[in-house]
C-alpha cells in the first residue's frame, strides 16, 4: 500500500500539467440537504476527468528505456486520455486498446493527443485481455486504469487539494468503480484529518464492489449495465477492495434513473457538463441517501466526458423524470375538427406540444379512429395532473407512455 | 455617464452575493488561434449569468422609501433572475413581466426566488409596455435591464475582475445585446488599460447595433431571430450608443450556426453550458472573425441559461454542422435484401445507424420503390465524403438532407 508521502510526491510531479481544480460552495444541493455542500470539479481537469493524474504519475515514473518504449492500456473512456495526454507531454509512444463499440468521440478524443487506436474486442473485458497480449508482443509498459500504486497515488492528489481548500470537511463523497480514485483519496484524506468520513457510490447496475464490501470479500458480477459507464466495472479486485475495507466508511448505490436527473440538474442549476459516473455522488444526495444535517461535504464530480447523443437521451429521460415532459397517445376520432379539439384542450392548460404525429393505419386501431402520439412540455406533476384531468372530463381517451 | 469609481463602488457592495467568477485559461482555444484565450466564466456566476450584477447594485442603492414600494423588471431570462435574486436578498417585493411565450423553466426559476411572475405580450418590447404602465399604477420601481447607471456599474465590475485576474489582456471580447455589459465593461477596462481593445459580438439576427456603431447613428431592426435570445434586441437605445462608439474597439457580428458550434464545443471541451448570447464571443473566436495571434485576449461566456430542449437542438444541429452527423434518404427497390444490401454498406465504412424509417407510400416514388430517411454518426467531413463515394459506387440513389 502507498502512504501520504507518495501522494505528496505525486502532486509535486502533476504541478506542471494538471490544474487544481475549483472546489466550490453549491447553494442549491446546500440549502436542499441543511448542509455546507461544494463541489471537486474533475470534470473542468484538464482531458476532462481525474484520471490524467493517475496516468501522469505513472508514466513520469517510467525509466528513460521504458519510455522509449512505449507504453500501453485499455479503456473505452478517461483512461485512455489521461494515458494519451501523458504520453503526448513526455514525447513517447502510446497505444490504446478500446472495445469496438467506443462511441466515434472517444476515439478521436484519443487520437487528437497523437495516441494510437486499437479497437479490439466486445468488451472491456476482451479489449483487456487483448492489450495484454500486445503488452508482450510488441514490449509496451502497462498503464492500468487503478491496480497500480503509482496510479492510485496520482488519484490520491485530489484529497490533497480538497483538504487544502476546505480543512474542516466530515464528509468525501466519491464515485466508485474499480477503486483507484477513492482509495488514494480515502487512504489520503483519513491521514490528514483521521475523522474524515469517505462514501464511495457505486451504480446499481454495476455494484460488486458494495457487495464484496459488506460481504469483506471479493465478489464479481456476471455483467454490468449504467449509464454510468466510467464506474462499470464487473470484476472487483482483491487489493483494491482491500484499501476500500480499511479506508472507506461505507458505500451505497444509486439507479440509471437518479444517475439521469443528477446529470440534468448540473448541468441546468450548476451550468456544468458532468457524466454519468461524475454525477453519482449527486445523485445519492439528492435522493437523500447520505445523512448530512449540518455537514461539511466534499463531493467528487470525477469528469465530465459523456457523449453528446447520449446526453441528449439523459435529458429527454431527466425531463420526463420530473414531469417536465409528458408522453401519451391519444385516440381520436378521424375526422376533420377532430385535432383542433384536442389542441384547444392543451391551450387551456397552457400545456405546450412539443412533438405530435397522425397515425390512422395502426392495425389495432378500430376503424374511424386515429393514433396521435403526443409529447407536451409541462410544468411539473401538478400540471400534468391537470391535464390527464382535462383529457378525461372532456372525454378524450388517452394513455401515458 | 458613470466613472470608474461606480464601478468600484458597486464591486464592494457585491461582495456580500456575487461570485468571483474563474478567469481560466483555454488550452484548445488558445492553441487554434495562436492566442492565449481565457474565459470568464460568467455562467458560474449565481443566477447563471453576470445580470445580477447590475441588478444588485441597482437594487442596493434604492432607498428605504423605494425598497417598501417594491420593484418591476421586464425580461424573458437572465435580467427577470438577477432582479428577482436581489429582491429576495433584500426581503422586497419584485414583480417581473415576461412575453407570453417565456420558456416554462425561466418562469419557474424567477418564481423560485418568490417574485410575482406576469405574463403579458408577444413579445419583450409589448411586455415592456405593459411593465411600465404597471409601474405607474401600483407605484413601483422599475429595473431596467441596461438604460440604467446603476445597472451598468455593477455590469462594469465584470472588467475590474478580469483586470484583477490577467493585468496584460490585450483584447476582451463581449456579448453584445441592449449594451449594459458593454458599456461598463469597456468604460472599466480603459480606465485600468487605455490600450485594452475591447470587441463586442453582436448575433447576425439582431444586429441593429452593428449597423447603429457603422453609421454612428441609432438604427432599429424590424424584427430579430436568433437563438441567441439573451442579445436578441430590436431598438438600440442612443444613450447606450453613445458608450459604445466612445469606448467600444470594433463590433462584429456570427449566425446562428456559428453560435451552436461555439455551444457545443463549449460543452464538449470545456464541460461548460453557455448559452446561445454567451457563447459568441467562442463563436467569433471559431470562425477567425478576430485578428488574434500573439495576444492575451479575455472572453465573456456572459451566462449558462439555456433551456434543456433549445439545448437538444442545438446538439443536433452543431452535429450536423460539424460533420459529426449525416442525414441522408436513400431510395431503395422495396424487396427483401434491399435494406441489408445497404446496411452492409454502412457496416464496411464504420458509419454508425442512429435513426432510420422506411417510407413505401410517398407520392413522389416510383412504384417498387422505397424512401429510406436514415440519420448516420459520422466522424467528420473526411468520412462522410468516404460514405458518399461508397453509396455512389454502389449505385446506390441518395440525396443529403
Amino acid at each position: 500500500m502507498i502512504t501520504l508521502k507518495d501522494i505528496k510526491e505525486a502532486k509535486i510531479r502533476l504541478e506542471s500539467i494538471s490544474q487544481k481544480t475549483p472546489l466550490t460552495y453549491d447553494k442549491a444541493l446546500s440549502d436542499m440537504n441543511h448542509a455546507n455542500v461544494y463541489l471537486k470539479k474533475e470534470n473542468l481537469q484538464i482531458t476532462g476527468s481525474f484520471k490524467v493524474r493517475g496516468a501522469y504519475n505513472k508514466i513520469s515514473l517510467l525509466s528513460d528505456e521504458e519510455k522509449r518504449q512505449g507504453v500501453i492500456a485499455c479503456s473505452a473512456g478517461n483512461h485512455a486520455q489521461g494515458v494519451a495526454f501523458a504520453a503526448k507531454y513526455f514525447g513517447i509512444k502510446a497505444t490504446i486498446v478500446m472495445p469496438e463499440s467506443t462511441p466515434l468521440t472517444k476515439i478521436s478524443g484519443v487520437k487528437a493527443f497523437g495516441a494510437k487506436v486499437v479497437l479490439k474486442g466486445q468488451n472491456v473485458d476482451e479489449s483487456y485481455t487483448y492489450a495484454k497480449e500486445l503488452e508482450k508482443q510488441e514490449g509496451l509498459n502497462f498503464v492500468h486504469p487503478f491496480l497500480d500504486d503509482e496510479v492510485i497515488a496520482g488519484q490520491g492528489t485530489v484529497a490533497l487539494e480538497i483538504l487544502q481548500d476546505c480543512k474542516d470537511v466530515d464528509i468525501i463523497i466519491c464515485p466508485l468503480g474499480g477503486g483507484g480514485l477513492i482509495s488514494g483519496l480515502s487512504l489520503c484524506a483519513k491521514a490528514l484529518k483521521p475523522d474524515v468520513k469517505v462514501i464511495g457510490v457505486v451504480a446499481s447496475g454495476a455494484n460488486a464492489m458494495l457487495k464484496s464490501f459488506k460481504n469483506k470479500k471479493a465478489q464479481n458480477s456476471k455483467s454490468v449495465k449504467t449509464i454510468a459507464d466510467g464506474i462499470a466495472i464487473r470484476d472487483v479486485s482483491p487489493k483494491m477492495l482491500e484499501y476500500v475495507l480499511k479506508y472507506v466508511d461505507d458505500i451505497i448505490e444509486v439507479d440509471d434513473q437518479e444517475i439521469a436527473k443528477a446529470v440534468l440538474c448540473l448541468l441546468e442549476k450548476d451550468k456544468l457538463l458532468v457524466e454519468g459516473a461524475g454525477a453519482v455522488g449527486v445523485a445519492a444526495l439528492m435522493d437523500k441517501k447520505i445523512e448530512t444535517k449540518n455537514k461539511k461535504l466534499a463531493i467528487v464530480l470525477s469528469g465530465g466526458n459523456i457523449d453528446v447523443t447520449m446526453l441528449s437521451v439523459i435529458i429527454e429521460k431527466g425531463l420526463i423524470k420530473s414531469d417536465r415532459k409528458f408522453n401519451l397517445v391519444v385516440t381520436l376520432v378521424d375526422k376533420p375538427g377532430a385535432l383542433m379539439h384536442l389542441t384547444q384542450i392543451f391551450k387551456s392548460c397552457d400545456a405546450n406540444i412539443v412533438q405530435i404525429a397522425y397515425d390512422r393505419n395502426s392495425v389495432n386501431l378500430d376503424f374511424g379512429d386515429a393514433y396521435v402520439p403526443i409529447a407536451l412540455e409541462t410544468k411539473g406533476l401538478e400540471h400534468k395532473n391537470e391535464i390527464k384531468a382535462l383529457l378525461t372530463k372532456n372525454s378524450v381517451p388517452f394513455k401515458e407512455v
